[in-house]
C-alpha cells in the first residue's frame, strides 16, 4: 500500500474534503505543507510544528528538498540514519520533491541531455548528474511518504515550441521515474529497521536516560507497516499554454500515478493565468486521486485553489516572509480594502504587516487579535518588532510560527467549509 | 516586601539550599540564571525556557542586560509596556544588571567622573550618560525583581592602588544607588497596571481570540502583590586583592543591601584566584542573605561555587558556546580524564563536544545519553551536526536548549546534594 485517498465531501466548485492515508500517518486535505528544505522548517522546532495550529493541532505533512539533502548531508548519510523521518525526528508524513526545480533554479552550469542534467553544486561548485533514475534513487534513500517524478522546469517566459519540447522531456522522464520506482521501491530504508526501531525507542519515548544505546528518535511511528511503500506523483507541465497543459495531464494520467502535481506555476505569471492553468488541468486529472499544486502561494491563493479542488500545496512564503518581517493576519472590520500595499495584489483574506515599522514599536496587541496561535496568545507586536530590529533570532522563529499557523488555520477553515 | 530568603539546609563546606521568594515567584537556590540580554535568551522561546530542564521544570529566573535594553528599545518603551516581564511575556522572576559592566566592556569613548560615566552607544555612536541614579531609574522602569547597584569595573590586570581607587568609587555609587532606590522604588511599572492586568489576561490565558483588546501577556503572575517592590543588591569589587575584597564586602554590608553580588571575577584570572576571591568574600557576607557571583562559568565552576555557598550565578557561556557548536555533556565511564582539550582546563563534570566535527556526521546517539532534555530525547548528534554545518538556525536553538538544560540540571543535582 502506498496511499489511500478517501473523499468525504465535495463542493459544487470542485473542492473536496478528504483523508490521505500515508505510511507515516493520515493527512486531512486540502492541506498546506510547510517547507523543510534541509530537513528543518527553518527556525521552527519539530515539537512546535506538531502543535502549531491555533487549535493545538500540528502540521500533518511537511516537504523536504531532495536537491539540498542530496548535496548536504547526502542521501547516503540519511539512508544510513534510517531515512529523513528518523534523521530529523519527524514521525509524521513527509514529501520530497524531485530536485528538478532546484537544479534548474539554484545550481550552476547546467548541461541538459535526454539522459538527465549535469550541474554544479551551488555550495561548492562540485559536479553532479541527476537523471530520473538517480532522482528516484535519492528519494528512495530519503524515504519520504511521497516522492515526485523528475521533471524539467522550462524557463519563463518560453515559446510554445520550447515549452512543448521541454514537456516531452518531462513525460519521458516521468515514465523512467515510474519504472525505477516500481523496480526499487522495496529499497526504502524503513524496510531495514524493524529491529533497530524496537531497540531504543521505548527509552527515548519515556524520557528516561538511555545509556550509550544508539538514539532511536521518538516513536514507533518511525517504523511504518512493512507492507507499505512510498508513493510517486507525476508532474504536469506545459507552461502557460492550455493545450500543452491538457496534453501533459493526459499523458501523465495514462502512466497511472498515485497522485498528480501541477508544476511550473507561480513563476511570475499573472494570477489569472495561474488560476486558468490550474482549472484546465484539474478538468483532466482523475477525481479520485490527490492533486497537488507546487510552490503556491499567498493565503488567499491557497484558499482559492483549495476551493477549486486542489488537495495539496506547499510554499516557502510563510517562512521566508517571516524571516523578512512580513506577517499575515486576518483583516479587521473595514480593513479589507486597505491591504493593497506596495503595489502587490490586494488580499481578501490576509493583511500583510511589516513588523519592522515604527508604528508597532509600542503596539501591545498581538499580531492578529483573531488568532490564538502560540505567538498571538503570548507576545505583542511591540516585542516582535523589538526582536526583529535587534536582529534577535527568536524574532524569526516567532514570526515563522505565526505565519505557518496562519496558513494552516486558513486550510483548516477551508476544510470546515467543505465538510458540508 | 522585596525578597525573602529561606535556607532549608546547609553543608559543612558552606553550601546552602534555599528558597528565594520574589515578587514574580519563588526561586530554588543555588540557581543558575540564563542570560536574556535583549529581553530574549538568544534563540530560545519563553515556552521552552519554562520547561527546559530534564525533569520538565523550567528556568525559575533569568537575567536581562540594562545597557542593551536602555539603548534598544529603551527603558521608556519597556516602562510603558508595563516592565520587562510583560514586554517579553516572561511571568517568572527576572534580574537586571546595572549596565556598568557593559558600559565598561562594550561602549566606546568612555569618560568617567565621580558623578558617572559618559559613553557612546556601540550601536550607533550616540552619546549617553549613566550615573548610579540613572542606572537605578532605568532598572526601575524595567521592573525586574532584582536590580544591581551601579559599579565601576576596573580593567584587568590593575594595580592595588588603581583597584582601591575604583573600589572607592563603586562604594560611593552603591550608596547613591541605594538612596535612589529607597526614594523611587514605588515607581516600578507593576504598580500602575492593576486594571490593565485584569482586562485582557483572562482572554489570552484561555487561548480564545481577544478581538481588538490590547494584548495582556500571559498571566496573573504578571501583576505581583502591590505591596511588593524590587530588591537591590550591592556589588563587591576589589579585583584580585584579598584585603580589598574584604574591605569592599565590609563596606557594602554596612550599607545593608537585600543581597550581595561578587563582581569583577572571571575576567581572565586563573581559576584558583577566582575561587580564593569568592571564598574570602563569602566569609564576610551575611549568611542569611543571597550571594551572587556574576558572570561564571563552566559547568564544573558553577557546581564548585554553589557547594562553597554561592546562591546565584549567571553566564552567557551555555548559550554563546551553543551558538559556536560547543556542547556540554556528562562524561561516560573512563572518559573523565580525556576532557582536557584545546589546552583548556579539564572538567570533572562536563565533557565539551564540538558538534561540527566530522566524527559526529553519522553518530545516531543523542548529545548526552545520560540527559533527558527535550533535545536529547529527540535529536541525534548526526542531525545536530547537519544543522550546524548547513547553518540552519534550528541548530543554534537546539544547541542552546541542551546546554541550558545541562546547566540547570547541574544545579538541580547540586541542590539535591545539599538538601541533606
Amino acid at each position: 500500500m502506498g496511499l489511500k485517498f478517501e473523499i468525504s465531501a465535495s463542493s459544487p466548485e470542485g473542492g473536496r474534503r478528504a483523508a490521505l492515508h500515508l505510511p507515516h500517518g493520515t493527512v486531512q486535505t486540502p492541506v498546506f505543507m510547510p517547507v523543510g528544505t534541509a530537513a528543518t522548517v527553518k527556525t521552527v522546532q519539530q515539537e512546535t510544528l506538531e502543535r502549531i495550529c491555533s487549535n493545538g493541532a500540528g502540521a500533518e505533512i511537511i516537504l523536504s528538498n531532495t536537491y539540498h539533502l542530496y548535496l548536504r548531508p547526502s542521501h547516503e548519510v540519511i539512508r544510513r540514519a534510517g531515512g529523513v523521518h528518523r534523521f530529523m525526528a519527524w514521525p509524521r508524513p513527509l514529501l520530497t520533491d524531485s530536485g528538478g526545480f532546484q537544479v534548474f533554479s539554484l545550481a550552476k552550469l547546467r548541461k541538459i541531455s535526454d539522459d538527465g542534467v549535469e550541474f554544479r553544486s551551488h555550495l561548492d561548485g562540485s559536479k553532479h548528474f541527476f537523471s530520473p533514475e538517480h532522482s528516484i534513487e535519492v528519494q528512495i534513500a530519503l524515504g519520504a511518504d511521497i516522492m515526485m517524478a523528475f521533471d524539467e522546469c522550462v524557463e519563463t517566459p518560453a515559446t510554445w515550441e520550447r515549452t512543448q519540447q521541454s514537456m516531452g522531456l518531462t513525460h519521458a522522464w516521468a515514465a523512467r521515474s515510474r519504472q525505477y520506482w516500481l523496480d526499487h521501491r522495496h529499497e526504502v530504508p524503513w524496510h531495514e529497521q524493524g529491529e533497530q526501531g524496537e531497540q531504543g525507542t521505548g527509552n527515548r519515548e519515556q524520557g528516561t536516560s538511555a545509556s550509550a544505546d544508539p538514539l532511536s528518535v521518538p516513536s514507533s511511528h518511525m517504523t511504518p507497516d512493512p507492507s507499505s511503500h512510498q508513493s510517486l506523483f507525476g508532474i504536469v507541465q506545459g507552461g502557460m499554454y492550455p493545450d500543452l497543459r491538457r496534453e501533459s495531464a493526459e499523458r501523465l494520467v495514462e502512466m497511472d500515478f498515485e497522485g498528480y502535481a501541477i508544476g511550473g506555476l507561480a513563476v511570475g505569471e499573472p494570477r489569472e493565468v495561474t488560476r486558468e492553468m490550474i482549472a484546465r488541468t484539474l478538468e483532466i486529472l482523475p477525481k479520485d486521486k490527490p492533486r497537488y499544486v507546487m510552490g503556491v502561494g499567498y493565503p488567499d491563493e491557497i484558499e482559492e485553489y483549495a476551493r477549486m479542488g486542489v488537495d495539496m500545496m506547499d510554499c516557502v512564503l510563510p517562512t521566508r516572509a517571516a524571516r523578512h518581517g512580513l506577517l499575515f493576519r486576518a483583516p479587521e472590520p473595514g480593513e479589507e480594502l486597505s491591504a493593497k500595499e506596495n503595489g502587490e495584489p490586494a488580499s481578501r483574506t490576509a493583511v500583510r504587516m511589516n513588523i519592522k515599522r515604527v508604528e508597532y514599536a509600542e503596539d501591545q496587541r498581538p499580531i492578529d487579535p483573531a488568532c490564538s496561535c502560540l505567538v498571538c496568545r503570548r507576545y505583542s507586536r511591540a516585542y516582535l518588532r523589538h526582536l526583529f530590529v535587534a536582529k534577535e533570532p527568536l524574532g524569526l522563529t516567532l514570526n515563522s510560527i505565526h505565519n505557518l499557523s496562519f496558513y494552516l488555520d486558513t486550510m483548516s477553515r477551508v476544510r470546515a467549509g467543505l465538510a458540508g
